[in-house]
């Protein structure tokens, strides 16, 4: 799979809820932030299953309630459909159960 | 609860399975590594199950196959003996299943 061109670029990551370009890679970032460890860990279980399915895994860190995610293709080395569509279904999965940092 | 006194340290924490000091806070962690993510979730999510009843929660990295756990008692601000019980649920979890990095 190809990474992102720019007028993809251009198009979608702006489209995407909350995510922002990582400083010095091609990749993708968002914390969640949810009521409590169950929630989160609710929220990232669901998101596993879609990954796997996917054949497409986040790199995301867990503290309590808070997730943080990094998405990027390694076999693309950078931002891919794949990644758009990870983070489209995080959001998916999130909506109405996120909390104020 | 309390920290570890320097006489629990010196018996306890040399007796966890490959868990080390972390340099610039009271901490332990330990990289856990499995076959793939299938196996890397289904860890933690008994991780997480164990560590809900016990209302004592690590803060963990995953990526693909990899887990990086730091362990640490926020409420007490360092190590204490839900830390070490945390950590040996952790690697009795893991007993049988990890891989090499």
């Amino acid at each position: 799979m190809k990474t992102l061109s720019p007028s993809e670029r251009a198009e979608i990551l702006p489209s995407l809820d909350g995510w922002s370009l990582v400083e010095d890679r091609d990749a993708i970032r968002k914390r969640f932030v949810f009521e409590d460890f169950n929630a989160a860990f609710g929220w990232m279980t669901r998101v596993a299953l879609a990954a796997e399915t996917m054949n497409h895994h986040p790199e995301w860190s867990n503290v309590y309630r808070s997730v943080d995610v990094t998405l990027s293709s390694h076999d693309a080395r950078g931002l891919t459909r794949r990644d758009v569509e990870l983070a489209q279904r995080m959001d998916q999965f999130a909506s109405g159960i996120t909390r104020d940092a």
